[in-house]
């Protein structure tokens, strides 16, 4: 984690962009990373979940910026919001000009917004850190867990336009325990089975499950996306097809079953992996231990494993129940249970990390 | 299901027990299988969540008896219960002569009490259904689903003692949808997650979910049986072995994960088949629809599949998601989600039809 940034004021570095995004109540007292050297960082859909998180991030995380532009739709422009000791006025992100000046615009409000306004963004010369699954698939929009494939963007630079796509929460928290197992022994095969929170499904599905009514009360349903042809749902397939895309491996087999559970924060998922080379349960608790954002919490005497509560709001992804597959010769098997914070590292925290790659 | 027989009132067949088990209000209206060329019938674990749905569906189905003796331990002896228009007195099951002159005693008190007195009652003469783990794996004890391979249970005959196990609830649950599709293309390999009800954890963990407090409040977490020294849970363990022990086939390839989330009632899991020969979508859905105990809900436009809810208190196992696994070649792999009452199907139910076949 980096350090913060010193907690300077400098007024006149914010509200480049006409007509807002001024600081209203300045101190000078709060920790902040308001840097005369950081870029110049847009954040579009600034009053959704992630995109409060992204804030969150930002600030714990002391990523530094020359200014900031808190972007939303027309519903809710004119909203202020404060943050790190400043009051900022969301602006319209339709409104002429809006990314002009912008070095990093983070997108999270869906595939529509960013569709219709990435492009506008990249135009102005910002690069864009898209949430939504508008460009991952694109050949041209590199897909990055930077735990992962960072050299996807190595082509990147601050400055000029570009897209960089985060991929799907759920994709984001397997591949964060699969990866390092991937590189050892070569995954040829996964079957995942998820255990998502209600809280991918928007407000309104928090609030059924807090209540305990309706379809999120003391139920579990297959995941909210639409089917698609071959009898997947879209949620399904971005796990396969993202997967496919991060290891940058065509023929790498995943197939994956998504659920919804009544839980309000973070993803669980049960993953079992075929290695093309053997990979012994001691070696991969090794690897795990060692991985970059894996946190490891497998006490087997006490019964205590990952629970989506334990990682809420954690930035690592937690691994447990690592066990040789039975079901596998030559022990080229293995069976795990990964959960993770799908705000934090399955969105917000990965664009961030991604923007703080642009950085170096 | 059977016809529920008439309701005839035959106060002297009850009480055969010295000392108890006789009708206190006698009825003539209620619906009842009271009949005097049915079996004589014990349950042991009366009072118990498993003991009280044994009652349900013996009446639900008219399952004949020529009396009822309803047993539990000293602590919940002197107990009166009302069934079917009679009031019944529980009785101590270790007292002398608890299992006199019963055909069928059908046990769920755990399997310290089924190994402590199973013995006695099939010394006694009786066919013992077990709801416990205690003699699944027993060789000369068969491990039964009625609808998967009653040939197990042939050589049992009432009158003569035996013991007939009853699978674990999940393995119940998965080898209703599977088994169909094993005869039609030979399952070589299955790997299992599970989404189990905390009903399975006892009546506390469904208080503590009610209230939502504690371990159970929105959060999900790996079973809470003990890790076996190869790093899998009892839970897990047993759907391996029974597994095997029901399709008769050592060779047949398991892993399951299994894991608790905050439901009130009935399992769910997500199964990954792959079989030896292939099999297309269609197929299997035909062999699904035409399967005795099983219900297809699959409706991929409306995003209609089972969840526990539905089949709670339900006969039926439910399948739905049923898909070519895009992970496997030549139409050899089949994602399913199936749902099940745990305490139904996978447990009272099931024992209450291995007694059916008895009569047969």
């Amino acid at each position: 984690m980096q350090a913060a940034a010193a907690a300077v004021h400098r007024p006149h570095l914010l509200g480049a962009y006409p007509g807002g995004g001024r600081a209203r109540r300045p101190s000078s007292t709060v920790r902040m990373a308001l840097r005369e050297d950081g870029p110049s960082v847009a954040i579009v859909g600034a009053t959704g979940a992630v995109g409060q998180e992204f804030l969150r991030v930002i600030s714990s995380r002391g990523f530094p910026y020359r200014s900031l532009r808190l972007l939303a739709s027309e519903r809710s422009a004119g909203k202020r919001l404060p943050f790190e000791g400043q009051e900022y006025t969301v602006q319209d992100l339709a409104a002429p000009g809006a990314f002009d000046g912008v070095d990093i615009a983070l997108f999270s409000a869906g595939g529509g917004v960013s569709r219709a306004h990435a492009p506008a963004a990249v135009a102005s010369g910002a690069v864009v850190v898209d949430n939504s699954s508008a460009f991952r698939m694109d050949p041209e929009v590199p897909l990055v867990i930077p735990e992962v494939n960072p050299e996807a963007m190595a082509h990147v630079r601050l400055g000029k336009g570009a897209i960089v796509a985060n991929p799907n929460c759920s994709t984001i928290i397997c591949l964060m325990a699969a990866t390092p197992l991937h590189r050892h022994a070569k995954v040829v095969r996964m079957v995942v089975s998820t255990y998502q929170a209600a809280s991918g499904a928007g407000a309104a599905a928090m609030e059924e499950l807090k209540l305990q009514t309706q379809e999120y009360a003391f139920n579990i349903f297959s995941h909210n996306a639409p089917i698609v042809e071959n009898g997947y749902n879209e949620e399904e397939m971005k796990m396969v097809k993202e997967t496919r895309k991060i290891w940058n491996d065509k023929d790498v087999k995943v197939t994956a079953t998504c659920i919804r559970v009544p839980v309000m924060r973070a993803h669980a998922e049960s993953v079992n992996l075929q290695f093309e080379k053997p990979l012994d349960e001691d070696t991969a608790r090794e690897i795990l231990r060692a991985a970059e954002g894996v946190t490891i919490i497998d006490d087997r005497a006490s019964n205590r494993f990952p629970t989506p509560l334990e990682v809420s709001d954690k930035d690592d992804v937690a691994v447990g129940r690592i066990r040789q597959d039975l079901s596998q010769d030559d022990n080229k098997g293995l069976d795990i249970f990964v959960c993770g914070d799908q705000i934090r590292k399955g969105a917000a925290l990965n664009a961030v990390q991604i923007a703080e790659m642009l950085l170096k």
